[in-house]
Formats: C-alpha cells, structure tokens, sequence
C-alpha cells in the first residue's frame, strides 16, 4: 500500500520527531485570497506602507495564515486519523513572515495517554514552524485524539505533559524592528489604543457572515490539509461538510476587526476550544472580552490578552445552567495580540 | 461602545473631509482572483507583454478593481447606514495603478438634503484614491440614502451639488506613456477599432453567467467592502444576500469583452444606477449601445463612450411603456473607454 | 455582427495557422489559486526551497496551469461551437514556466473530417504554448466534432492525421537544469521512487472532493476558457452547469499525491478521454495504474507512465461487460511524469 492512511495511537512514542512534508512558498496569491474568503482589514496587513511606517520591510502574511500552514503539514502525519482535535495551548509567534519565505513544519510528541476504553488515545505534540532561513516562526502544542489500529493491545506509556494555562505577557516576542511610535489611528481605523481597554470589557463585533462550501474548502486546500471530512460530503450521514475549525478562528478574528481595530499582530494563543462543529449555511458572528493587558519592551507597544468567541446565530450567553457550552457557540479562543499602547 | 455603528445623516457637513482607513497594497494575487471571478480578457490586463508594446511598464491593475478598493474603504464611513447607493457621477481615472501600488482613500462631502419624511436624508460625496507617492489615481462622486439617527430633528442644510452629465472627452486622462501605435488586433481578439463603431449601433455580448454566493462573497470581501447585505443572509426575510452592485459592473463589463474587444481601458463613468437588485442564482447577460466616439491628443488612441446594460436572463427592452426600466435591468452604466483609433 | 460567434466545420483547412488572443502573463495569484481549487502537494510546486533543490531557479508554474492557459487561449476560436472534446495526443512539457512568464497560444489545423451525418466534422489542431522569449512551452494535439454552418454542402478535403499512441520515452524533455541528485523523501512526503513501482501495479488514491460550482467556474475562468457551458445554467433543460474536464484532470492529479508523492513533474499525456460529464455535488476520486517505467538521460530522473483514472463516487469496474466504460468513469487520462529514478 503506497498510499498513506497516517499513524495510528499505536505509531507515536515521546520525543518522537517528525518532519512534515510540503514546504511551501507563501506569497501575493495566499495574502490575496486570505482577503477575499475573510473580512481580514487591519492594516498592518493590508498596506506596506502602513507596515513600513511600523518599522517592518513589508506587510507580513497574516499570522493565522502561518498558524494554518504550518499546522496543514502536520495534518497527514498527526491528525489524518483524529477522532477529534482536543485543544491548542503555548502557541507563540517568533518572526513575522514575508512573501516569498518558505515555510516547513516540524513536531515533536510531548504526550501519550491511552484512553480507558482501549479504542482510542490522546496524543500531544509540540509542532514548529520555520522559514527557508531555518528561523522558528511559530510554535505551538496541541493535542488530538487517534484511532487505536488495536484494541485489545494496551499501551503501558502514559506521559501527560504539563501545559501552561497562559503564555505568560513576558515570554511574547516583540518584531524586532516592529514600533508604534509613528502609528496612525486614522489609517487603522480606530483611536481605540490598548489603554482605552478595560479587563472584562465586552465587545460585540456586530457583522456575520453566512459560510458557504466552496469557501471553506478553499481556505482549507489552501494550506494543504488535507483531512478528509472537510471536502467529501458523502463521509457523514447528513450529508455535510464538517468545516475546518481553523476556518472558524481566521473568521472570528477577522470579524473582530470592527471593534478591535488596532489589535493588529497575534503573539500567542493561550488556549483554543472548537466547541461544536460548523457547517455550510451557518451565520457566524463573535464576540470578545478582555481578560488581560500588559507592557512590553517597547513603549509604544502594548500586549492585550482577549476572549475570542465565535457563535453561530447571534451570542447568547457563553455557558447553561449546567456550565456546559451553549450550542451556539462555536470557538472559545483565548490569545495575546500586540497594539499600540 | 467600540463597534463601528456608521455615521447617520445629521453626522454629515459640507465640506467634511474623511480619510478612510486600511490603505491596502495591490497586488498579483488581487489581479489572478480578478480573473478568477469575471471572465476578463483585455489584453492590456491580461499581459504584461502586451502592456510593454503600449508602453506601459507592467499590465496594470485593472481599472475596476482600483474603483472597488477606494469605494470599499468609504464604505463603513459612508454607506454602512445607507438604505439606498442612489448613483455615480464624474468617475475619473488618473493614473495606472500597477503590482505592489498602495491605495487609499478620503471622501469629502459635497452634497446633503434631508428626505421629506424626516427619516433620511441624501449624502453626497466626492471619493478620491491614491497612490504611495498621494498621486490621485481616481477620483467620483456618489450620493446616497443614509438613516437619520433622529426623525423628528429637522436639518436646515440643504446642498445639492450640480453634477455634470457626462465627463466631456475633453477632459479624460490618457496615460502619459500609453500608445497603442504598434497595437495588436491579433493578441487583442478583435480587429474592430474605434472607427469601426458607429454612434447608436447596438452590440449584444451573448454570453450569460449564473451567479454564486461564494464568488460575489469572496469578491466584495477582497474590496474591503463591510456592507452587512451583502455577507448575512439572516439579514432579509428571503434568507437571500443582496449582491454588491459593483460585483454586477465588473461582470457586465468582463462579458463585454466578446464585441468590445479592444476598449481597453475605462477612462471615466459619466452615471450609473443599480436598477433592480441581484441575488445568487440569477444569470447575468450584457449588452452595451455606442453613444459617442471622440479622439484624443494621441492620434492613435480614440475615446468611446458606451452604455452598457446587464440583465437577468437574456435582454428584451430596456423600458417598460411607462418609461421604467424593466425589472430584468440589474445596471445601467454610461462609461468612456480608450480603445484604438 | 461584432460578437465572436466562433468558426464552424467549413472554416477550417489544412495547414490554417490561428494564433489566439489574450496573452496572459502567470504569477504567485495563479499559483496560490491552483493551491486553493486542486488539493496539490508536490514539493516542487509547493516551495521554492524545494525547487532550488532540485537545480531550478524557483518553483514553477504547475504543469496544468499551463496546460490550461494555452488551451483556454484556443477555445474561442477551436471549440466554441464544438459539440464534444474528443480527445488529446502527443502532449509535451517543453520548457517550464516559471512567475511573470507571459503565455500565448497558436494552433494549426492538422486534420478534417466531415461526418457522415453532414451535420458536424471533426477538426484535428496541434496547439503550442510560446512563453515572453517565443520559446515552446507545450504542444498537444486536441480534436473536437464541430458544428457546419450548412448541412447540404459537402467538404471534399478529408486527412486524418496519424498520431502517435504515446510519446516515446525518448521524447520526453527534461527539463536542463533539473536533476534529483539531492531529492528529499522527507520534504517530498514519501520514500518510494520509480524504483520502488512495477508496471501494472494500481494505487488507490483514497481521498474524495466534492465538487462545488464556484470552485469550477473559478477555476475555468482563470484560464480564460469561455465555452458557455460551464458558466450559463439557462443552457442545459436540467439547469446544471457542465464542468469544464480541464477540472477533473487538475483534480485527479492533485488526489493521486496520495500514493504518487514523487511524481514531480508532467512529461506528456499521451491520451486523455473525458468519458461522462461532471456535475457540481459530484464527488471526485481517483486511482492510478503503473503503465511504463523509463530512463531518462539523467541518472537521477526517472520517466513513469501512469494511467490516471477519476470517478464520480468511489471507484469499481472501469469497463462494464460489454468493454464500455462504466457510468461512475469520468477521466481516463495517460501520461507521464519525471520522479526521482
């Protein structure tokens, strides 16, 4: 069999390295298409110009696109045989990335813990993204539940690794030439800068967008992943296209722009749950809250801690009576993002 | 409250200037979606070959897309609030805007007329865009129907600006390098120059597109175009999205190709009215009527200025008895194009 | 009559030379685009780093992209009143294409045939794609049954031109600057080489797309193919667009990675038969079956000819008891491809 049906539970071990294939080159087109399947506008990443005037070369490729790559190359060696995608924690952005850097991904098993009923195991890896200069510009854990190839096996490793609720506001990278000192609040189109935020501050985005197929599968091909629920509708009973979560996180933030304006560059995803699944025809608004702001290095630049959350159908409350996640709700996202202070 | 809400009518003053946010740079990926989404096939847009032997330095970005990016941009500080785009007048393009060019755009108010139901009132603005170096590359008026937030304050201002009904030939702006001396009629698909084209000759484009929610989506979206309408269906009683009225011109005009092979360049929009609204599903046929041929300061490059009408389903007559259109006209477009001599 | 209404049967003579409109100029848009439409993966298309690797300058163009835009160029003048693509032979990657190339597109008329039915011929053309340097990018032979404008009159001139089964592997051009002397299986997402495949062997590529009218419609329109079909649902009494076969060959390909990861580059198609029409909400699989093995004059390049099939739900039978296809067969298509030896 040359064709690749992907590990199973069986397959990983701790400090298991893997290399993910595909390499890829992201340029002009990725950006371009990234603007028309979201409502992407901050303008750190709509104009080199207004990047120049922060100190950067050119307009980095929108940080959520090298999330999406460098997780897309570990989907065949990872994820290709997930029951489900459990969790994300100490995502941190290390370098921005420019058109024409080549992007290759790289992880790491970190966790394995069988599940009880011997079907199924939980396994954690630390996956890392560099350029062509071999640089990290990402990194990341996250942990997926696999197909056990046999059941009646049991697996005696069990390493649980202990993940850090947060990113803490001291280990975020600050672009090395990034500064806010010139920054135009009329060309972001907000004079809401990190200061005029408060903890617990809630924010409604307001806009929706109604999701269609053809654009799901697009963003999702885009960045080579290649999971198998996404583009064959005859997988499910109902007929459906199970849509890529990360589909769900690049909308949220892009809505997220009437709002939070000037929250122009993600540092670091604390915590990300896909809570209940999205298909073609569902109306996606979202909401966000404050939960932390912070100083860093530069003093024009500020960090900002946020509640994402991505609802189908306007948000109602966040949890029951019981606790327990409304069915509306779709991504509850806790990241950093870098603004001018 | 952060959220963007828009201004309403009574936020509006003669001589208000408004510079609109998120500058954004254009560049080989907006062009391949471009052609991607509209059947576009002028040469000079098409090949950077064929743009070298009019002595242009690359193919520039086609016109449209420049007119969608700076009306996007005035969107959420113009019409987010509007009930009604009413029209366009003394459209004019300045100067090629080529790959990696950085647009933005500021609107001042020339007009405002309170409604005589006291709920709206008219807007009227001229927008204009430029380039990185601030060289104006176009420059419109629009006017529309925008909310008051109070009904029952009247506003004593009433400016209604006198508009010209058609941009005279006189004053179009043929590009400063721009000749179509040793012009292609072989590369360009068609040997019918301008003197081939007689005043009131009608030309049908034949050709019909059935239109899609993910590419109307998709496009508005690459234009920075906020407009709710136009991306929540949960926003009309139908559950149907309305269609963003410039998704109609630029597929008018691309199927306008198959007869006008060689009106290269738009140069100017004397009027245009969105007649009837459009919606997924419907299938969009064009057909355009000579209304003026003129020369300019280059003998080898001519003006003609055309009305070109898109229909839903195959075109009969434009009016009704009464002098209405008819309700299968979605655009009427009075427009000047530069096309060999 | 200014609309392009096409050729019919009686335009064409032997040895006619057309050279088509619309030369298009092919960049990072097209290429990101390819990578949104067609779950493509091959490392040298992917990733500059990559192609450096292996001696080229960049990443090129993929090799049906190219494919796609020289035929598209050739549709309103070929195929726009064709009643049935019929077939393809001697297709040959002459030259890769690499970002900023300019293509153009010329056919000559190399065989005609009336029907007996008098009411259509068959037209034989060789077509060539030429880059910004008049350098020979591709050349396939296509035949297509053409429409007469008058049944009564019959044509005299008969030649059906003798074409060759396959392109013989001596005939196939590696491209110069190519070698795989230093080829990562690693970053290619599999180990196995030519070496490692036997004729006859099948390989099921196990993923499935479900086809999405924008996507197709896109797809088609970036190539410039204008045949109406594909865009007009009015056309067809069932309301359904027929799907351009360039799309299920991309698609086909894209799928085969699954089990063919090393098969970089297309050589040549020898053959193609496009055997049932495709619909939107179709879903797309594929396999592949080892035809031929071959040297080529660089040790590390090797030449594998591979019959790649595509099929509307999961594969069975191709050919039903009686030697037809069966109805789920849409593509039969053999070529051959360059992979590390």
């Amino acid at each position: 069999m040359k064709t690749n049906t992907g590990r199973f539970f069986e397959d990983y071990f701790i400090g298991q390295v893997i290399d993910h294939a595909c390499p890829r080159t992201i340029g002009a087109g990725e950006r371009a298409l990234y603007h028309a399947l979201y409502p992407s506008r901050h303008a750190l990443y709509s104009s080199d110009a207004f990047a120049q005037s922060c100190g950067l070369q050119f307009s980095p490729i929108d940080d959520l696109i090298v999330f999406h790559v460098v997780f897309g190359k570990s989907v065949p060696d990872i994820s290709i045989n997930a029951v489900a995608n459990l969790g994300y924690a100490e995502a941190r952005w290390l370098e921005p990335v420019y058109p024409g850097d080549t992007l290759s991904s790289r992880s790491t098993v970190v966790g394995v813990k069988q599940n009880s009923s011997g079907k199924t195991g939980v396994v954690w890896v630390r996956t890392e993204g560099f350029n062509q200069e071999e640089k990290m510009v990402i990194s990341f854990i996250r942990w997926v539940m696999v197909r056990k190839k046999d059941p009646l096996e049991t697996s005696t490793e069990t390493v649980v690794p202990i993940l850090k609720d947060i990113v803490s506001a001291a280990d975020l990278t600050v672009p090395i030439n990034l500064n806010f000192d010139s920054y135009s609040t009329v060309l972001s189109g907000s004079s809401y800068k990190i200061s005029d935020y408060k903890v617990g501050e809630i924010i409604d985005h307001a806009d929706g967008t109604t999701i269609t197929e053809s654009e799901h599968m697009m963003a999702t091909r885009l960045w080579q992943n290649t999971a198998k629920v996404h583009f064959d509708s005859t997988l499910r009973p109902d007929g459906k296209r199970l849509i890529y979560g990360g589909h769900i996180i690049s909308m949220a933030r892009a809505l997220s722009f009437n709002g939070l304006e000037n929250m122009q560059m993600i540092a670091a995803i604390n915590a990300g749950a896909h809570v209940n699944p999205c298909f073609a025809d569902d109306t996606i608004y979202a909401w966000s809250e404050v939960l932390d702001l912070a100083e860093t290095a530069k003093p024009s630049i500020g960090a900002i801690r946020l509640r994402l959350v991505a609802t189908k159908g306007q948000a109602g409350l966040l949890h029951d009576k019981n606790g327990k996640y409304n069915s509306a709700v779709l991504l509850d996202l806790d990241y950093w993002a870098f603004a001018p202070s």
